[in-house]
């Protein structure tokens, strides 16, 4: 399936929260603004993961993220996170993201996502998912 | 009612997880160590929190808390969190709750804890629970 | 020392990690979006407290902090938090913090800061907060 | 350089600040207990990474991470960490790490982590932790 950028950007502000002892982000941390992120994507289609929980019994799950940690942000900073689907299968799909300081990648990640039932079982992409995405 | 001493040590490492970048450990951090103590009070009691929530539909939820923050606790410190119930009412208790390194108070907390079912409405504590905190 | 009303208001979304199994916004994080508003209140005054610390060698920290939870928020919900500082001492103050979910009051906060320099040691506010606060 | 293999295993408790409320363990926080144990491993060998910073003016920084979700952790849950180190460069080494319940696997993790000084600029590992790995 051809599918187009939606490339979509959200901005977070670094607060003590997201610091550990060296003085940078938590590397866990990173995750965090991930996911914030891609619900920030689906909430620009027009979904909120809460609705689809309550009226379509469906969740998005990570089963697999791989990061690339190459330079840390610090208290203060303010960071984008760019956020584009990469490829969607019938029950997967994979993210990519790039985190930024300005013009400066701080991370990279590719996050493989699943859709899911109330059993944590696959089932397929709600149809007005994949009509969104089409669009 | 009369109510024996129930003091209850756990300990706990901090990791970088738990500091930020003024070198110590986060603020709000002082109430997942607590929350973690309070759960182990209530196992060596013989309840599990998600089987109440399961078996019993009942829950635990802090309506209060009150914390002094005296000294920081910082990276790979071994901390101590002293926990005991203070005052138990019919849908309500006060726990009070000591966090130490070694001999040194670091913080203490008063938390008000009340019974709630499955629609967060005020339920009475669960007579094994009574039996077992008056034993 | 007579002090305007400084009410300042910053919005939060709820995502899935400030919530927990019991579905709600897991206690702790409440200070979380307590200290990020504290964070821009004092950015909105023209501080900001990753130069105070590396220009004027001080921070602020909590030493005391009580809070009221009246009802949970829930996964999707954008929260708002209303921050006022209520008393002004030498080394020391008081900030008043509302949580709201549109008009209705989900906790309150009473959080105690004081100013330190870099061993932790009780310093006056920097002369230039007490300006701005005054103005 | 060839190594033996030093696995080593501890175990966490999941408490609530670990789940969210899809009611498993939020995706970002088993990155935490790998920390966790990966600090316990290094502590095993006789090295404390707040004494490495503070007497050597060394890190350790993550700066490549993947990891498969293969079922969730739950409330309550007793899992394990086993960790291992897989492969030792002059600056980097990869780690292997799997999350356990019992004999099930939950997730598994490579970890590559570098040697940073103080300046975040890649140094050589210590020679007396290359002596600990080596024995």
């Amino acid at each position: 399936m051809s599918l187009p950028d939606l490339g979509h950007r959200t901005d977070y502000r670094i607060y003590y929260e997201d610091t550990d002892a060296a003085g940078m982000v938590y590397y866990a941390n990173y995750l965090k603004f991930a996911e914030r992120a891609r619900t920030e994507w689906l909430r620009s289609l027009g979904f909120e993961q809460s609705l689809l929980l309550k009226d379509e019994g469906i969740g998005f799950v990570v089963h697999h993220c791989e990061i690339d940690f190459l330079k840390p942000a610090k208290l203060d900073d303010l960071i984008t996170l760019e956020t584009r689907l990469q490829e969607l299968g019938k029950v997967r799909m994979t993210m990519q993201q790039v985190v930024k300081r300005g013009d400066t990648i701080l991370a990279e990640l590719s996050v493989g996502l699943a859709c899911v039932d109330r059993n944590s079982k696959p089932v397929r992409w709600p149809q007005a998912l994949i009509s969104a995405l089409e669009k």
